[in-house]
């Protein structure tokens, strides 16, 4: 078995962001559930397109912004996630290259256009989802390529994936590889509706398989069905190594095993868009965890990361995250 | 001769910016002018692109952030520019539509790309743009509808426009029309470059059809091939009617046969992208124009929307600039 030469891996819905402000009864006349990542088909992204006012595009994806955040941070990233060959698919492709993230999933050739996902950001920095899939469909078992995945010392994963049965059968070929290679693998629960959805799969999947498991308040009261925090926190020791809890401006709390570490929020001086603060913490934590920092540092460098992202429209880092990471003597 | 249901048309390159920060050995080690817009063809665009770091798309063109601009600060604004029937050109007409600009002018179904422009803008907030005119070349007088550019009170032009020949007809023609229609016809001038490949054309052009001319001072300069900049505004003063003409933070010189108004540049806290700010101030000129309100509140609400606009990345207004202009008591 060869050392690993990749930090890390990240797995997910490659998708464009298609950005806008809007304000409060916006989302009430036109049903779109606040805070939440809504699926939709691809009337419904006509329909709330057709609706919205001008926007910006930036390159997504939960995972993707994840890799995005390591690779600022430094870190050697791959990634895996289906486009088209259309020109989202290229602004997705150009983007993840050019911040030096492994990027080689073959674009879908035929099949629907490259995601879009509908961000409507309120006054209060909120941002409601609305995702078309589109390509993300298309990903399946022969997009996981064993010596890439077992080329990374962690393989991270979104709960989004399990909205498709052909990605969920790729996370889990990917999970098998990761293992069989001495790698750790890492799950972020995406979305409390997500956990909702497959509640029961995600916990075989977290007691079973993974090693390091990423969520916020919300999801981990859903996963457990449950409102005391620490009981849920509790359970969830039970249930695997290591996870970190993301809780908005009270921080983060790191559970391994009988341990609780609470890491506290980096500062925003202004809150404008809360888009990807997830997706930073869980790429502050893994680049931190990949280098063999201790825990709190690994929590205080996902926290950094957040408030980077929340401090300006969109989900990935505006500036370099390893320079930021210096001036804080985080690394 | 029905009186004009527009406030303002706008016409020329229909264009999506690619937008990127990079230092300025990027703009050396890459042969990039700096501060100028080159035009590029579609290999050196792949090689730019391929070189550039990650980037956010947001729907610009000269003459479309103008019309962008005009409809923010509550214009009846319509506009007339190429795009291709694909994904980019579906982002420049939502923006377009979205925002309340009349934009009808049929995609290309074949031929190239929808415009793009790579937009470098290095630590000091200079932009330097690189376009891919794509779609745009598609542009000839077969888009130009009478009835459309008739409804309008003010035409306003593109010097950029000068780049292709069947464009240049397609001027001529709105030109003719709106001149006919007893309207006013305007100009930018774009571009110090852009003046240098077509000088005599444009004092042509200015002497004999344009009734209100955009330029900054560098353009109105390179347009007389003089240094003396109120040498240059007599000149001008004795060739058009009424011109605008901008000078960054020294803010702009309202010249009105031989009165010469002076207006502020409007204070920025942070000056972010320049990228916008003549566009915008031609927007904010000519929507005051099309109300009727006196020259120097026209120059105020041009300064004020530029302002605003390199306060930010990208090109258009991102807070509504109708309820700006109320807060500084200009409308």
């Amino acid at each position: 078995m060869s050392s690993p030469t990749l930090d890390v891996i990240t797995i997910g819905n490659a998708i464009v962001d298609v950005l806008a402000h809007v304000d409060e009864p916006f989302l009430t006349e036109n049903a779109i559930e606040k805070g939440a990542m809504t699926l939709i088909d691809e009337a419904r992204a006509k329909e709330i397109y057709g609706l919205m006012p001008p926007a910006v595009e930036i390159s997504g994806g939960s995972a993707g912004n994840t890799a995005a955040g390591i690779a600022s941070l430094g870190g050697e990233v791959g990634y895996v996630g289906k486009v088209r060959d259309d020109q989202l698919g290229e602004v997705f492709t150009h983007d993840m290259r050019a911040i030096g993230v492994a990027f080689e999933t073959a674009p879908s050739e035929s099949g629907p256009a490259t995601a879009r996902c509908f961000i409507l950001v309120t006054p209060d920095a909120q941002r409601s989802m609305n995702t078309y899939l589109g390509a993300c469909q298309e990903l399946d078992t022969g997009d996981i390529d064993p010596g890439f995945i077992a080329s990374a010392k962690v393989l991270y994963m979104e709960g989004y994936l399990y909205d498709r049965p052909t990605a969920k059968e790729a996370f889990h070929k990917a999970a098998k590889i990761s293992k069989e290679a001495g790698n750790k693998v890492s799950l972020t629960l995406s979305d409390s509706f997500c956990v909702d959805r497959y509640r029961d799969e995600f916990l075989g999947l977290i007691k079973q398989h993974i090693d390091i498991l990423f969520a916020n308040e919300d999801e981990l009261k859903s996963l457990y069905e449950m409102d005391d925090f620490n009981a849920a926190c509790d359970l969830l020791a039970s249930h695997c190594d290591l996870a970190a809890v993301t809780r908005s401006e009270k921080g983060s709390i790191i559970v391994n095993g009988s341990e609780r570490l609470e890491v506290a929020a980096f500062p925003v001086d202004k809150l404008v868009d809360t888009t990807g603060a997830g997706d930073q913490y869980a790429a502050g934590f893994l680049y931190g965890y990949s280098q063999g920092l201790d825990f709190t540092t690994c929590g205080k460098l996902g926290s950094m990361a957040a408030a980077e992202v929340i401090s300006h429209f969109g989900a990935r880092p505006e500036v370099g995250l390893a320079d930021l990471a210096e001036s804080h003597n985080l690394i």
